[in-house]
């Protein structure tokens, strides 16, 4: 039963069962660097396909970055949660090959609502933070088969 | 000279050219509706490389599309001009081969700083409501060369 | 029964009630101009009590003009509606004497969740933008007493 | 010069000045708790003439408790900030009595932009929380006179 697993097994073994099918993440080159209970840090490389019109990263694949990292931290706990929107600002634009990483963290839980907070950094400077609010939709990630 | 052209004229041939290098855009298969003055319509079918964990379109790839709809409303009127950010808030999920929607208009301009409001649809169902802050850097998109 | 109720007379009733123990917006002085289903006009003139710092009027106050447009609107249709949260972006202060007009109208409702724009003017200058989230209880705002 | 004041005694010293003509803040009962660099906590007890039709605190009142401890904070520096802004959610009600405590925190400032998190807490439980985007006038908090 979910509710006896190990916080830290948990997170991610959801983390691998929604990896698994998670055809978007994957084709934007992201990959995951860490999950824990509430948080989770994703990768992305800045490629030659994800540049716009200014010649600089796309702030939609930004977000979608950002937006995949909440997504791991606000499933981590074994319900299946879904993004009920989130708020971007773009702090510093990112360059081809730039590689992004994005760190979200659980800010605060109630009831089936959350908010979630995410920076996606090029080293040490913050390109952009994001702010995601969580809708649980009650069931397990890890349902039984 | 810029501020002499038909608004209509500027409108489309700024979209010509942010589109000839908006590798983000086409690589997700997005394609220009409609542009004048302050609005841009865009559309994008949900591909099978676009859907997230839960079986879905990963929202931040529907960002994407409304960040690209802001993207060519922004910049219509002849200056480049970038996000600062935006909220975006997801009312009903996208499925694979849904055709999506996104109509972009201008909210407000003050300026330097403009608010733009973007709704992507799948027929007539709303899918997602988006609002862009936008930045202008002060320098013609379509530049003498 | 509220369902067969005149939406505009229903609209009305709501806003009747919802003001009678609304003790903040009138310690605020505000006003209602009009509400129908959906949509609410208010008013508020700014205040020597309301000023900043800076001279001009507290961001937080033209916000709770804002928002007390938004609650009238989002419980015109005669189901107790909250704020689950709003974002606001400021675009012309405004000053001590100025009176402000905000009017909010439903974008979009889908289930319990919806999602409400409210201009706030000067005249016609737009002093700020604002689009509030609400969320529906469920209970009738006119509850047989 | 404020270059080379100590950044504690100049924190403190524009509280100050912004204070003494905040008619808003204190006409809410508001007071300062601390401030320092990039950082500020302040307090407002919920009164009668701030509840709503709900019978819960007013959220733009809220939101203006947690606006003002925003503005402290990004004043903080010495140089006059203003709110472009905000973002707020709201995860508790609360009621008439309660004594709200806003903590605003610095999370990036990159040239003349600024993001602030805010999070109102009664006791232990969070309110709301809120983040405000700022940008700066380059002129100081405390000019000669």
């Amino acid at each position: 039963m979910v509710s006896d697993a190990d916080p830290q097994w948990l997170a991610e073994a959801c983390a691998a069962r929604m990896w698994a099918t998670d055809a978007a993440s994957m084709a934007l080159g992201m990959s995951i660097v860490r999950v824990t209970p509430g948080t989770a840090t994703l990768t992305m490389t800045v490629r030659d396909d994800m540049v716009n019109g200014h010649g600089i990263c796309h702030g939609g694949l930004i977000s979608a970055l950002a937006d995949s990292a909440f997504a791991f931290a606000c499933n981590s706990h074994g319900t299946v949660t879904v993004a009920a929107g989130f708020e971007v600002d773009f702090l510093a634009p990112a360059a081809l090959g730039d590689r992004l990483v994005a760190e979200a963290r659980e800010l605060v839980l109630r009831g089936r609502s959350g908010v979630y907070d995410v920076v996606v950094r090029r080293d040490e400077e913050v390109v952009a933070v994001f702010r995601g609010r969580s809708r649980s939709l009650g069931r397990p990630v890890l349902e039984d088969s």
